[in-house]
């Protein structure tokens, strides 16, 4: 089933599974977009701790009762990723569809495509916004099992993708060598981000997105502002109970050379 | 406010004005999307039958307690519309939103844009996929008081549209002698179609639209199953408590004159 844009396919799945007053479950820190879908859906929802490694114990976030459950896989903002087994043992416990949300798998080590075969309550949910570098065209889409996709075509919206974006994302698809370059050339960058951000002493978990998240430096807010002030962006991000943190999406060399270098200036004035 | 095709405004809208239980008023026989926006929210509906002259009494029409209108205008399937006074004649009777949906005004002699700076409560809505041909791009407008698309924002999908589509609308836009000619001809052929189908004994309204209503043939069904053998689509349409009629699309000069061929040869045999 394709969308217009991932987080429209989220939407569907939300309003299709989900009413006033049903239990909805995600881990936190995680993609703030799910507590908006339940809010929309007055739902109650459970946020379930990720562990301090990111782990995420599988009988603790299976709540009984639950009748959706969001896990982005990788993670944002920590852009870790459980293994398949993982979110095999996740998805067994639960009585519920379990949305896998890999809007970044195509930076990450793998997937849980082949989950949807042995286990019925998976729904895979992908992008061509991130590892395609194609969030203009607003096209997502999901492989699930045959009986949940013939629910989710009654209750979308008709023609939601337009013929420009299918045809874009059929030739995006197409040219394998250019996504695996692309691909290649940000897990290089992302490597070597990792490394010179953890020499500025951040804590930064080993990422599997186009991203890294950095926390333990010094306050968030203040980097956070002083990078904007000479025109770079990254994401500062909060989420209750944890330390504010910076997450760093991986650019080109040429930016992640400017950003390194005025993080240390930053850091040495500071 | 842009949306991912004119219905999807009319989603967005319907979702952000009526609630389970709530008044949703709209003439009949019109859009059916009308009342399948109403069961998706559960809501009553109230049902105005047009005259037998496509007319509507704005009194009749106005129901109090509504909490929103649909007015398509030009109608389908008449293909008829209702001037600019007869519609702020029913906005001022309405005590809530009143859409006029614009969708074939493109093919019609009046709109009523200029009624959203004097109705408050007036939102138009229009397409790119009747008068720009361009449905495969899924976009659509509305037309309202900066207030009422404050409200409107909150509520409609983040990044409902995509790049490639604003750029081809934008397009569009710009090649104003182009529409003008593509409208010329449709008005043309429009005129020739509901002469010709008129001398056949059929009944047809004058329409503002690029189709034209016909009713009072011999059965619908069987002049559409036998157009359709030949390979010829018009649209049977039916609304409970009228007869059955053929809705027909103003195609090229060549598709209507052997569809007009083929009508008569059905019509003579039957």
């Amino acid at each position: 089933l394709a969308g217009n844009g991932s987080d429209d396919l989220l939407t569907i799945i939300t309003r299709a599974f989900v009413g006033p007053g049903d239990l909805l479950v995600y881990p936190t820190p995680s993609y703030i977009l799910y507590r908006t879908l339940a809010e929309l859906q007055d739902a109650r929802v459970a946020e379930v701790a990720f562990a301090p490694d990111w782990s995420l114990d599988p009988a603790s976030f299976a709540r009984p009762g639950a009748r959706l459950a969001f896990l982005a896989n990788p993670n944002s903002p920590s852009g870790t990723t459980l293994r398949p087994e993982q979110v095999a043992s996740i998805a067994e416990r639960l009585d519920c569809p379990l949305i896998v949300d890999e809007a970044y798998a195509d930076f990450a080590e793998s997937d849980c495509i082949a989950l949807v075969a042995s286990h019925p309550n998976v729904i895979v949910t992908r992008t061509f916004s991130k590892g395609y570098s194609l969030a203009g065209l607003r096209l997502g889409y999901l492989i699930a099992r045959p009986e949940i996709l013939a629910g989710l075509v009654k209750v979308k919206d008709s023609y939601n993708c337009d013929t420009l974006s299918l045809v874009g994302a059929t030739a995006a698809l197409e040219d394998r060598d250019y996504h695996e370059q692309t691909r290649a050339k940000i897990l290089a960058t992302r490597r070597r981000l990792t490394a010179a951000v953890r020499a500025l002493g951040y804590h930064v978990p080993e990422s599997q997105a186009n991203f890294v998240w950095c926390t333990g430096g010094p306050p968030a807010a203040e980097v956070y502002q002083a990078l904007k002030d000479q025109k770079i962006l990254v994401r500062l991000m909060r989420y209750a109970g944890y330390d504010d943190g910076l997450r760093i999406t991986v650019g080109t060399d040429e930016e992640i050379d400017r950003l390194l270098e005025a993080l240390r200036a930053i850091l040495r004035a500071g």
